[in-house]
C-alpha cells in the first residue's frame, strides 16, 4: 500500500501560505511571470468578475533552504466548497483573505526544489491556489507526490481526489451503506455524486440519482448504471412524488449535496433509521437572504433518523485504502471518472466557477492553467 | 430485576382499542357513568374547546372471557406528543380518529378482570385514554401492572414513565453522553428536561438548562442542580450569546424539546462531533403556517455533527434497567421528580393541555380524573 507523505487534508491547513509574500523568484528567467487570481471583494450571492483581482507578478522565490518547492501548475480543481472559503465566516478552515490568491487544489510539476523528497519533474498534488506557479515554502503539509500509477491527473482530482474521498467515506462511514438498501444521491452527475452512486451500485444498493436535465439523467442511468435518475428541472411531477415512484420502499440513505427543496422533499420519503449525509448545500451557497432550513426536519424524529455532517479531511489516514479500492474499480471499468475540463487558465476561472452554481458543468469541473 | 409484562411502548400500538364499541358495561350499578373526552375536530394551531367533545356513556362491557380488564382511571399523563396524535399525519403511531376517546397514558385500579394476571384492586399503567373508566379488551399489549415498590404514581408518569425513559435513553443512546462534556437542555423544567439534566449531572457533564421565566430557571439551578439556566423570555441577551456565556467551551450535546429559534441558536454554538437529540419541537406543534426549519443546519456539516430523532418506544426492552437505576436515584435523593397536578378530570383536560404549549406547567403535567 502506498502512503501519502503529506495528507490531502492538510492541504487546507494553516501550514501553507501561498504566494502572499513579496520575496520574488530570482533564479528563473525574469521573463516568466506568474499570473494569479486573488479575492478582491467578498461576494454577496453568486460571485461575479468584480470579486476577483487578476495579478501578474514575478514568481515568488524560495525562502527556506531545505524544505520548499516551486510548482508549475497544470490543472486546478473547481469545487463548490470554494464558495464557502470566500465568506468571512467560521468554518472548518479559515476563509481566504482579501487580496490572497484564491485557494485551490491542483496538480503541477516541480520546477525547483530545496527539498530532498521532491525532484524537478515530479508531479505533485496539493493546495496550489489559482495561479500558474505555486511557491510552497513548507512541504511538510499540503503537498503530496502524485502516485501516478493509480490514475490520471483528472482521476486524481475526481474519483481519487477530494470528491471521490468525500463520496467514499461519506457513503461508508456516515451513510453506513448496507447491501439491499435504497440510496438517493443529489447532484448525481457531479464529482461527489458520480462516485457515491457508482460505489453504492458496487456495494449492492438500489441507487436513485437526482440531476438537472435529461442529458445528465440519461447519462447517470445509461453510463454510470444508477437504477434511475430524477430530473429536478422537470416540473411535470414533484420531487417528492418522483422519489416515491423511484424508491417505493422508501429512502434509507440520502447523500445530500444540494440542500433546499430537494432535501425537504427527500425528508418526506425516509425510512426508519435513515441516514442523511450532509455533504453540501449548493442550492444555498449563494442565497442572499440566508440559508433556508429543512422545514421537514421533524421527519428525522418520527423516523428515528439521523442527519450528519461530514468533512472529508477527517478520513485522511484512510485515503490510501480508498484510493487503492477505487483505482481498481477504475481499471476494471467498474467505475468511470467523468471530468469537465475548461481551458484558459486564470482568465477563465470566474466563469468556470459559476458553472458549478448554475449546473452548467457535467462531471468534475477542472480548469487547465 | 422486574419485568414489564406488557411493555409501555405497545401502549400506543394498534392492539388497543379504547371504548369505541357500543357494548356497554352491565354488571355494575347502572348509575355509574363513564365520562370521556373525544376528539371532535382536528385543530389548526393551538387546540381549543371546539376540538373536543365531552361524552357520558355507560361503562363499556368486557367482550372477551379470558383477557380483558376494566380500569377506574385515577390520573393521566398530559404530554406534548398528544398534539401530534391529533393531526391526520403519518407519524410513529396512527392519529387519534375523529370521535375516538383521546389517547392518554394513565394509572388506574382494576375494578373488573377476566384476566388471571390482573386482580381487582391491582394498579396498572397503560393507555387508558382521557376518560374515567377504561375497558381494555386485550391486555396482552398496552397494560402493565404497576411495580409500586419503585415509585409513586406521579413518579411513574414522570421520571419512571415515558418522559423519564425518553430522557434516559435519549441522553445515553442518542446523545452518547460522556463525562466532562457540556450539554444544553431546553424545556429544562419540563418532564423530559428535568430527567435529562439531573441524569447528566450524575454522569459528570456540565449542564446548561433553558427554561421560561426566573422561577423555573432558579428552581432548575437551585433544586435540580444544573450548572446554569438561561431564561429564554429574558430579552436582555440573545439565546446564542447566553449559551456562549454559560457554555464557553461549546456545546457537545443539545437535547432539543422545543425546536424553533432555540434550536437555531444552539446550532451556532456546537462543537465538533456534537450530537443534537431531537426529542420534540413544542414551539412548532401549533404553528399554523407550517414548521420552520433550522436555518443554521449547515453547522452540522462544518462541525461533523449529528441531529438524530428518537422515539422512546424503541428502547422498551431496556426500560426495567432504566427504572431500577433512576428509582435508586430518587430514593437516594440524587434526583427529584416534580409533577404539576391539575384536578378536575375530563372537564379540566382542554385547559390543562394548553398549559404545555404556553409554558404554564411547572414540572410533569398530570391530570387527576
Amino acid at each position: 500500500m502506498f502512503n501519502f507523505s503529506s495528507p490531502l487534508n492538510r492541504c487546507f491547513g494553516k501550514h501553507l501560505k501561498i504566494a502572499t509574500s513579496k520575496r520574488f523568484f530570482s533564479v528563473f528567467d525574469v521573463a516568466i511571470k506568474n499570473h494569479q487570481v486573488r479575492l478582491a471583494v467578498r461576494p454577496v450571492g453568486l460571485p461575479t468578475l468584480e470579486n476577483w483581482k487578476f495579478t501578474e507578478e514575478p514568481i515568488e522565490a524560495l525562502e527556506s533552504k531545505d524544505d520548499g518547492i516551486i510548482v508549475k501548475v497544470s490543472t486546478i480543481s473547481l469545487d463548490p466548497a470554494m464558495r464557502g472559503w470566500m465568506n468571512d465566516a467560521k468554518s472548518y478552515i479559515p476563509p481566504v483573505g482579501i487580496g490572497e490568491v484564491m485557494r485551490a487544489i491542483g496538480i503541477g510539476e516541480v520546477i525547483e526544489s530545496n527539498n530532498p523528497k521532491y525532484s524537478k519533474g515530479d508531479r505533485i498534488l496539493g493546495t496550489v491556489g489559482v495561479q500558474e506557479y505555486a511557491t510552497i515554502q513548507h512541504c511538510k503539509h499540503g503537498v503530496t507526490k502524485l502516485p501516478t500509477e493509480f490514475g490520471t491527473d483528472g482521476q486524481w482530482l475526481n474519483v481519487l481526489g477530494m470528491p471521490g474521498m468525500t463520496g467514499y467515506f461519506g457513503l461508508k462511514e456516515v451513510g453506513l451503506a448496507k447491501e439491499g438498501e435504497t440510496i438517493v444521491v443529489s447532484a448525481a452527475a457531479g464529482a461527489v455524486g458520480q462516485t457515491v452512486g457508482q460505489l453504492a451500485k458496487i456495494y449492492g444498493l438500489k441507487v436513485v440519482g437526482i440531476a438537472g436535465g435529461k442529458e445528465k439523467c440519461d447519462w447517470v442511468v445509461d453510463t454510470l448504471g444508477f437504477d434511475s435518475c430524477i430530473d429536478y428541472k422537470d416540473s411535470s411531477m414533484s420531487i417528492g412524488k418522483s422519489i416515491r415512484k423511484h424508491a417505493p420502499d422508501g429512502v434509507d440513505i440520502y447523500f445530500d449535496n444540494v440542500g433546499g427543496d430537494i432535501l425537504d422533499s427527500v425528508l418526506t420519503c425516509i425510512n426508519k433509521n435513515a441516514r442523511i449525509v450532509l455533504c453540501g448545500a449548493i442550492s444555498q451557497y449563494n442565497n442572499e437572504v440566508g440559508v433556508v432550513g429543512p422545514k421537514n426536519y421533524l421527519s428525522l424524529l418520527v423516523n428515528r433518523a439521523r442527519m450528519e455532517g461530514m468533512v472529508v479531511f477527517d478520513y485522511q489516514k484512510d485515503y490510501p485504502v480508498a484510493v487503492e479500492e477505487m483505482s481498481a474499480y477504475l481499471k476494471d471499468k467498474k467505475m468511470i471518472s467523468k471530468e469537465h475540463v475548461v481551458d484558459g487558465g486564470c482568465a477563465s476561472f470566474p466563469d468556470a466557477l459559476t458553472l458549478l452554481f448554475t449546473g452548467g458543468n457535467f462531471g468534475k469541473l477542472i480548469l487547465k492553467m
